[in-house]
């Protein structure tokens, strides 16, 4: 097993300094992403995305709380105090919070002063909700408040934590300090109520953690980020034991409850917890410089990226616990792959790039992103996918909402807050992690320092930045080199190109060759900065066929195809995709821009061998035909279709259809 | 569509009376069953299959219910009353009735003083856990009495009903009244507090109409009819409404709660409730002469069979409803069919039957049984379907237990049940409904008529009765010809013989040909009977292909083999059968009983083309080769194997697998 990201390997070899591996101890450059008010995307390929959720997807996050489905009503009933029923799950108070986070970053976006005032009615709700002790949940205050903090899985605390992060986002973006004040008070009350009082206690979803790091950043208090380390410490000591989720097939396991969370060494159980778990564990780590949290950390995320993670980025492959089962299980038609893991995984990638200054982080970050998270929206912007196969036999639709309705305002979310993970910067140096048309504005030393980048990514793979001091500086200018344009289409031996090609990455200054080092992943340009210098940075893009491990017995004898960040797909539309086919060894795809195709995608095509019945129906033969494939994350926007990542390079066996509705 | 069974075209028609067709008002010639205590089987196919219930399922039943799962602990916690949790869901307690029921009828079939004692141990307990008011549920008395009879989903009178059917079976086999004055107390608690208090109510599951008809039966009480018919009664009004079902997608058909019984023309909703409902609504029907459920269970009915149940007799295709979804949708892989639906079918089927004196319900009955049913039981007896598809990726094997554990006990209680449905008599007639070697004794007129019944069925299709009278007596001996036996796999036309053949039905009395009537698919003779007269049956037993309506997609471009009662399917073990085959149109098929093989069956066997890999693996060739079927119900006892019942005559398009693994 390759543990460590290999080192790229240029062409210009003369201008590399190889600077070794990742150390031990963490990132001692102190990266900080850029916040993504400050990053003003212009993106071909994201802005319509964006512009989408803002006009699409929270209109209908909107509707589904507070027309559709009982969520806000909940809060106005709390506040009635008649007695009426709680309608819903115990955890939709979550639904209104995330979407409220969502309207945030939005309205950041695009300022929108009728948003804003709905969003100030619901914080009144919210507000209004609030019992005077701090206590807010409207599960509990409509059913029996004597039974508040008796059931560890009922997500009083995952309520919690998003109400923190929307106040927090909330509250960066108009300024208003209602929602903060109301997320402070709930904060206080759970410290209060464990930490203060000495009672142990396991939250059954985590999420608060993260949420009191942003708190603790947002106020400045020390007390929110050691609420937060105390809930990570809590896990791992059987104070879950009784806990609702220890009668489940998986006892503590499902909720990362059996070992101490700096001991863990596997993820395990719920994936969406497991992710939030491992960002506030990252996250508490880097605040308290604890390297307890970044060595388990590591180890954890090896076994995820290494034996554990899908080629789209997705993870959790169990839809039985909505997680993991054992190493290697992939099931592509049968895969969960929750749209909620993906946005996870970029979230706890972002924080393992920023603790460790590696950019294999990142590389995973992209691929969750483009692919597993991607997937879960349609490009229309009004229906998702809750679980994100990579095969389906044309019974996978995306929906409108669902009863539990956790991912379409997650990655609504997501979206509104790109601009997080496009730059970073420390005090001494700024980094460039993902290729996105955008400018910012970093202060750095006594300067300021705007980049603007453009390209046509993730179609093209030419980077344009413009590097604009406000004076002439001297800094160490990080790029990213994506793993995929090395030969790695994923960090470890997990999935490997069929065929190594020679990298013509290349990095440019002003028009000429530039100078630089490779180390963690990055480029770095150590320059004296002026006014309008600008980096051009030119990456591979061609058709790639990856293979997987061995180990992964659901791909033997099949290939994926990927192009720069993005995975493909097969669908069965047209004449000859209906039917089945086998990839040849030797098969050359060519690209091309379908702009009328799935609001613009690069398509691959080659011809391939197409196995179908014969006249009589009663044998098959071969015939020549075009192979068309797509993005994955534009898959199921035409309808109902069979669709593949996976395609077969040898026939094991073969299933019979005698009809079409054959199921 | 055909509504009416057609009459039977034998080939000595001349001694044929057409006696018409089902009469409107039901049977008048008001027939009962049998009781199976007074049934001795001793039959090759069932007898062994009874042992196994008795010495391996039900102690599999008893370790599941006291010592692996907490369903008898919960009992025991209330008798304590020491303010400790209930475990587990609300409905378990009716597990530990139904295994009790199971006990009772194998102690009639297998007297055995151990057992006795368990189940007294059991009782004992269950009556320490009744309230002094005579309300007994676990769940309610440990979690909070004051929330009993607040939520209609909550299965309290579900349980009520399965206890009361343990009880009178309980008394029925050993004359012990605990049980059954503990049920009666249930019984008065539930009529006082709801239909004598003009309380309205909706039973979330249905259950408990068909037992207070028993208690009605074993206590002679007129009230507890009264209050199985108010049950009845009470549906259909608006009283569910707010009740947790209206939350789910269906609404107050889920339940089957959206039109008064009377008035229902349709399934729909979950199938085991439906059919438990029917069950009850027959019941009532027959005990109070009411024509009204009896017009609409026979359109209910027609429905059912006509419109929306598999070709094994199972029923409720849809898993997120375990029920119904839209006629025709009858998917083989995604095939729910709930081994309690089908043991529901033989239920209701038994009640149809009884009601109508015609014994197309008995087509339905056998059907259902030894396919469905038994499927639903590995021949080991220790492992349990919950769902019965009619197709397979080699992904379905049996369990152990269930966390909803209704199919176990559920199969164990029909199973030594059995003898309930082989014969029925009235005041005037004796019937002969199932081919199940055995003997009884049925007290008629002013003598009693031993009946013992010979067959190898339902291997072989020549059945040998012997009618042994106390003194001369004239009697009609109804002998049922099965729909099959005349090429009708089913009632109506939702499956048909692909060709008719010439029925060789044949009967004879003491080896020469017999004079009798054909009604309502029974073979009617009138005879003087006297000690010794031997009736022989012979029905044709070839091998018979079925295809399915058109209206039902899935199943275009196949046929299913059918061999008397029995279906057949196909797995995928030995060498020809691990690869896809094509049933041509002319296709002989040969029969043979394999005694090794899964505990003696007869096989199918013909030479048909298998399609597979060329041996480069791209591209697909023909081999003639063996193709072998087994009977439906014993699939899945050999390992895991793909498996269809429908088979392929014609291919639409084929699916490619590149492992074994591709999932």
């Amino acid at each position: 097993m390759k543990l460590l990201k290999k080192s790229i390997n240029l062409f210009f070899a003369s201008s590399i300094l190889f600077a070794g591996s990742v150390t031990a101890q963490g990132n001692p450059a102190q990266m900080r992403s850029v916040n993504f008010s400050k990053v003003q995307i212009s993106d071909k390929f994201w802005s319509p995305r964006i512009q989408t959720v803002t006009s699409v997807t929270i209109p209908v996050c909107i509707e589904q709380t507070e027309v559709i489905t009982p969520r806000i009503r909940n809060f106005e009933k709390v506040a009635r105090k008649q007695g009426e029923k709680h309608e819903g799950i115990y955890y939709d108070d979550s639904d209104v919070y995330k979407a409220l986070e969502a309207i945030a970053y939005s309205l950041k976006n695009h300022p929108d002063a009728k948003l804003e005032a709905k969003a100030d009615e619901w914080i009144d709700k919210i507000a209004a909700a609030q019992l005077p002790d701090g206590y807010l949940n409207t599960y509990y205050t409509l059913t029996g408040l004597d039974k508040r903090w008796t059931d560890m899985e009922k997500h009083e605390d995952y309520n919690a934590g998003h109400l923190i992060e929307a106040a927090v986002a909330y509250y960066n973006t108009t300024g208003k300090r209602k929602l903060l004040d109301v997320a402070i008070r709930v904060a206080d009350n759970i410290d209060s109520t464990f930490r203060l009082a000495n009672r142990n206690w396991v939250s059954g979803h985590e999420e608060i953690e993260l949420a009191l790091v942003k708190l603790y950043k947002a106020t400045g208090k020390q007390k929110y980020l050691d609420l937060a380390d105390w809930y990570l410490q809590q896990r791992g000591h059987g104070y879950g034991k009784g806990a609702i989720w220890t009668n489940k097939e998986m006892g503590e396991k499902y909720c990362q409850d059996d070992v101490p969370v700096k001991d863990q060494t596997q993820i395990e159980g719920h994936a969406v917890r497991a992710m939030y778990l491992y960002t506030g564990a990252a996250d508490v780590g880097a605040a308290k410089h604890d390297p307890g949290y970044l060595k388990s950390m590591r180890t954890v995320w090896e076994d995820v990226v290494f034996r554990n993670m899908y080629i789209t980025g997705g993870i959790g492959s169990s839809g039985s616990n909505e997680g993991f089962s054992t190493d290697y299980d992939l099931p592509n038609k049968n895969a969960y792959c929750e749209t909620c893991a993906s946005v996870g995984m970029v979230l706890w990638n972002e924080r393992m790039n920023l603790l460790t200054g590696n950019a294999q982080y990142v590389d995973v970050l992209e691929k969750s992103l483009y692919n597993g998270a991607l997937d879960g929206l349609s490009l229309s912007g009004d229906t998702f996918f809750y679980g994100n196969p990579l095969a389906s036999d044309e019974d996978n639709q995306r929906s409108k909402w669902f009863g539990t309705a956790c991912c379409p305002s997650n990655i609504a979310r997501l979206v509104e807050s790109l601009g997080n993970y496009i730059y970073a910067s420390s005090d001494q140096a700024i980094w460039v992690n993902l290729f996105v048309s955008s400018s910012t504005s970093i202060p750095l030393k006594k300067a300021t320092v705007q980049i603007r980048q453009e390209s046509n990514y993730p179609w093209e793979g030419v980077i344009r930045l413009t590097v604009d001091p406000s004076s002439k500086i001297a800094f160490p200018l990080h790029i990213r080199i994506p793993g995929w344009a090395n030969n790695e289409p994923a960090p470890g031996s997990t999935y490997q190109f069929t065929d190594r090609v020679d990298s013509t990455v290349s990095l440019s200054l002003n028009g000429k060759p530039v100078k630089y080092t490779l180390k963690d992943g990055y480029a770095i340009v150590n320059g004296q900065w002026k006014k309008g210098d600008v980096v051009t940075l030119t990456l591979p893009m061609p058709v790639r066929m990856v293979k997987a491990t061995d180990s992964i017995k659901m791909n033997r004898n099949k290939i994926a195809l990927q192009r720069g960040p993005l995975m493909y797909c097969v669908e069965r539309f047209g004449k000859d995709q209906e039917q089945s086919f086998v990839i040849p060894e030797q098969v050359a795809f060519n690209t091309s821009f379908d702009k009328e195709l799935l609001n613009g995608v690069v398509v691959l095509k080659a011809e391939v061998p197409f196995l179908m019945p014969a006249d009589n129906g009663k044998s098959i033969k071969t015939e020549q035909g075009t192979l068309t494939a797509i993005p994955y994350y534009s898959w199921a926007n035409r309808g109902h279709s069979q669709m593949d990542v996976w395609l077969p390079t040898r026939i094991s066996s073969i299933d019979v259809k005698a009809s079409k509705d054959d199921k």
